[in-house]
């Protein structure tokens, strides 16, 4: 069975599970904890982040996109209709846009602060939570959701007329601010109704039991008509 | 012909000129000064990040490792030996994990912040390089050199036998900081001598004539045996 290196509140671990099940694949998870730097985990990837993935044919596909072509090139064409990346190269070009903007633009800007200043801080002992950035992560949320509302007034799902990695990007980033309690459900409607179509997936039902021990879920995380 | 929209000492709009070099495509370069957030480039990149990529079949393809997928899925069977991203999955993922390592890692680590205190406030009038970050970058350049001298002590070229995406997302993140002159060459031998077989190629020429107004290369920037 593939094995994958995650942690529950890693944004890019989300993405890795959602896509995974949304194959129909059966996973191992292992938990890392990333500010331990395991020595074994270092040797498996040594720019040591999550997520990580092995399989029988690979010891370790690091990082979201690298496993993301990974898992296409060895089942996507096997996934029909379900295929997660279109196969004409122009609408895979709209798919990876969005990838890397929720991945790294929407990680940088609001995720990854979010996670840092409220979570790891707290496991890793680095310190008080910085307010300023959980401030900025807040502000900066508001137009990533109303260009999710933008493209969804557009199209059916974020890259076009099917479900893609787009999506499942975007839904596992916004899913751990969501978690905190830190998206403002009130900036987008059409935002709004895109995630809950996502939410009430079977793929999603793993994410939405995830808890951070001493810190439960804001009252609409795991409510799927919020 | 394609276009190229790009910043001289953007590291990644030096990958992407690299790459069409080396596939022999002909380019017109538009030099963007992203914080000048030019209305027209918007449009064209909502992101606002050089490079992008213009041509006939697409309007505009952005980030460095969408165009590479997708300069791969257009043209790389017909370069033949030459493809720049291996046939074989398992190869793709060690080629795919460098791209990342150097175009996110390292550019995170050491060029980005070099460019961004040294060149960019230049002529943002972002105001004065901060010291504490350029230390940082200069600092941890050098484990970045030893990495790549532990794979080439291994393989011809870093992700294997032959040059790949990898090789050229690294040069290029290499070349800015070589440039101004924060590249410690005596740290790593074999590390230097892998960077003067890529510096010699002719598609690293119109990168060695790239010259920032009125701040000179440093005394190794241009020559091909330093």
């Amino acid at each position: 069975m593939a094995v994958l290196h995650h942690h529950p509140f890693c944004p890019c671990s989300r993405f890795v599970r959602l896509v995974m099940a949304e194959m129909g694949m059966e996973m191992e998870l292992i938990e890392e904890r990333v500010w331990e730097r395991r020595e074994a985990f270092l040797t498996l990837n040594p720019a040591g982040t999550t997520p990580v993935l092995s399989e029988e044919q690979v010891t370790a596909v690091p990082g979201a996109t690298v496993i993301a072509e990974w898992l296409d090139e060895t089942r996507g064409l096997a996934l029909g209709e379900r295929r997660l990346l279109p196969d004409n190269p122009l609408k895979r070009v709209e798919v990876r846009r969005l990838m890397s903007w929720f991945g790294e633009k929407f990680a940088e800007e609001v995720a990854g602060p979010l996670v840092q200043e409220k979570i790891y801080k707290r496991f890793s002992g680095g310190g008080s939570p910085d307010t300023t950035a959980i401030r900025a992560a807040k502000n900066n949320v508001r137009y990533h959701l109303r260009y999710i509302g933008f493209l969804i007034r557009q199209r059916n799902w974020l890259a076009g007329d099917v479900l893609t990695y787009a999506d499942l990007m975007a839904a596992a980033h916004i899913s751990v601010a969501d978690y905190l309690g830190d998206i403002p459900w009130d900036e987008d409607k059409t935002a709004r109704e895109w995630y809950a179509r996502i939410k009430s997936r079977p793929s999603f039902r793993p994410l939405i039991a995830d808890r951070v021990a001493g810190m439960p879920p804001s009252a609409v995380y795991a409510d799927l008509d919020f």
